[in-house]
């Protein structure tokens, strides 16, 4: 970890040196990793005493992070993980809640709370996080960052915690969209489906319809000037049935492999848990194969109605969550409001399994506010170049 | 840890191999160790999860542990630790609340919990504990065990975490006598002021009057035993002033000594604590040098006070406690009372720094209680000893 963490971004992991290239393209960029990913030399905490006290020192470092290692990229240290990555508040009842840089008095989002912290408190240039139900996207949003929720599949997992195979993905925070591309570089190869010269921009205006209408109005502009580079965005329908019906597909997905994941460490080792992680993964146990074998048509539904939607050559934009962070301060129950709200439009890229990217192009009330982009399966470059006009077109990002 | 945890007493680190003598008076005997002591190849955590985090993997083992397995004693873990050792209840947040074998529905008492839930579910036969306040004497006396407070700086706590240094000792725990004293004969050298053959034994009855009628009448049985076999105790006054006055004595030095310990952890990191060490450590904060040295004073004299009452061959017979052990789901409000009633008596071993034995010879509502003797600094075999006497006149013991 850095010396210095003011912001509580970091895991206070003995240093252990983790060698890199000395030349490569990511050269210069310093990061952190999310306390999911195996690195050699130090235990794998998963935001839980007992997951930190099973974990032993590793021996092997993750893939993944290997490959940021082997472009010359330098380790600062491993970033606090909200508990096993099952929450979305950034607060971490064993490891603290660190601090949003560009909103201190909100939270900073989680699951990758430390790693988007890390990066908006410009601790280090870019941060592995992880992202299952909105665990890069939310944190990016709320810290004024560039996150992608990719592919999934496309970055490997081998070697970091579960939580939702099925939905698990690994992603990556930067404050600028170049920096953001560099690192696009190197963690993924061509695009399997790269969008074309000329995509159709898509507004899904019942995803829209989720957000604050402040939000909706601060997010104007920054949605004009994605009009402005890519062309006028079509009003379209993204979802299917109804959102509570997306909501709860997810959750019955998420809820199963959760537990599938946790329960043995669970029945086991009885960890204490924070007090909504044990609610949650209380109530995942209780997920019926009645409840999850329509979930999953449902899934396997909305991603052929959403990749019809698309195409080739469409991408949503819209909104990454409903509003700006909530504050620090505010209740559970206040929290669990807020999740159960942005799980209604963040889930479509998990059901999907279809890349989204978060672009800090807004604010209000003095906090970020993310402009997503969503395309078609294994589009994920083309996402980030999309985003790198549109970025071309705008003044410096707001934060960093 | 052992491959079967039912009572959750241990940390459930990775097994690594812990070197021992093959043969030695411990041979056949096994330990679990409080996790506030380095052991090789393992870290130490404290009973928090930023400590344990902070730890790394520990290269040395503490000189006390390393004397047990010298001695043939085979290491079972490390066992979990009330948090920062600093709390009585037995009930860790982030590592959970290990069992209490005697009285499962009443907690294990602290700090040494996992040590004390350890022995008294028959996980090992021994544990080592720490007592700055009662961490020992306290869960013997709620999950039936002999325990001992050694005196001050008799038992080595090198290479173990500080909790209020001129106060912290090391303990142990066993079911039976016989087995307290074959590693009394490792951990301790020969007395350096033993007890005569004839020991004055003294009764004080403003100690008995914080019990419970309850409790006292529980004791009666076992007080006549030990008088049976050490001769008729003689009432004496062993409070200086008040209770109250040896109660903020010990808890301004034990206070300001815990958060010279503790402040820069907390100030640094700004570790998730426990509600009530949190409480507790905060309080600890504002003790100022105008509570510190009146108190520092008033301990040497009671420490006089005390030494002159017992002179050379004086014993004092009392519960270790005011009662048996409260409820698991008991509140926080009645844990605090809890607490601070049964500093009152605790104090007095930790003020002095005199060594206090408990042993396990009553019960009452299905939970025992414990009697313990107190003995002048430098007799810890002799109260052993005498123990072994008291012992030897009694059934089997109550639990174990």
């Amino acid at each position: 970890m850095p010396l210095h963490d003011p912001a509580h971004a970091f895991v206070p992991y003995p240093d252990v040196p983790v060698p890199h290239a000395s030349t490569g393209p990511l050269t210069g960029l310093c990061f952190g990793v999310k306390d999911l990913f195996d690195i050699a030399g130090y235990p794998t905490g998963g935001g839980n005493p007992i997951v930190l006290a099973r974990s032993g020192i590793k021996t092997r470092t993750a893939p993944t992070v290997q490959r940021l290692l082997d472009a010359g990229a330098r380790l600062v240290g491993k970033t606090v993980t909200d508990e096993l990555a099952f929450s979305m508040t950034g607060h971490n009842v064993h490891f603290g809640a660190p601090l949003n840089g560009a909103a201190p008095e909100r939270i900073s989002g989680g699951s990758s709370s430390g790693s988007a912290s890390a990066v908006s408190n410009g601790l280090c240039d870019f941060a592995l996080g992880t992202d299952t139900g909105g665990s890069v996207r939310a944190p990016a949003n709320h810290c004024g960052l560039y996150g992608l929720r990719p592919t999934h599949g496309r970055v490997s997992l081998q070697g970091a915690l579960d939580l939702a195979p099925s939905l698990d993905t690994c992603g990556w925070f930067a404050r600028d969209v170049q920096t953001f591309a560099r690192v696009a570089d190197v963690l993924l190869d061509a695009d399997p489906a790269p969008l074309p010269a000329q995509v159709r921009l898509l507004k899904p205006i019942d995803v829209w319809a989720l957000s604050a209408p402040a939000a909706v109005a601060a997010l104007e502009p920054a949605l004009r000037a994605t009009e402005a580079v890519l062309g006028a965005a079509q009003p379209v329908q993204a979802q299917l049935d109804s959102f509570e019906a997306m909501y709860w597909a997810f959750r019955y997905v998420q809820g199963r492999e959760a537990w599938m994941t946790d329960g043995p460490l669970l029945e086991r080792y009885a960890p204490p848990l924070g007090a909504a992680v044990k609610q949650r993964l209380d109530w995942c146990k209780t997920v019926t194969d009645a409840q999850l074998v329509p979930a999953t048509a449902f899934r396997a539904r909305f991603r052929a109605h959403l990749g019809a939607l698309l195409g080739r050559d469409g991408v949503l934009v819209m909104p990454t969550m409903h509003d700006i962070a909530p504050l620090r301060g505010d209740s559970e129950d206040a929290f669990e409001d807020y999740r159960n709200r942005s799980t209604e439009s963040l889930c479509m890229a998990g059901l999907s399994g279809f890349p989204q990217l978060s672009m800090p192009l807004a604010s209000r009330a003095g906090a970020p506010l993310g402009l997503s982009l969503l395309g078609p399966a294994g589009s994920d470059r083309s996402l980030i170049a999309l985003a790198e006009r549109i970025a071309a077109t705008l003044p410096a990002p707001i934060y960093g």
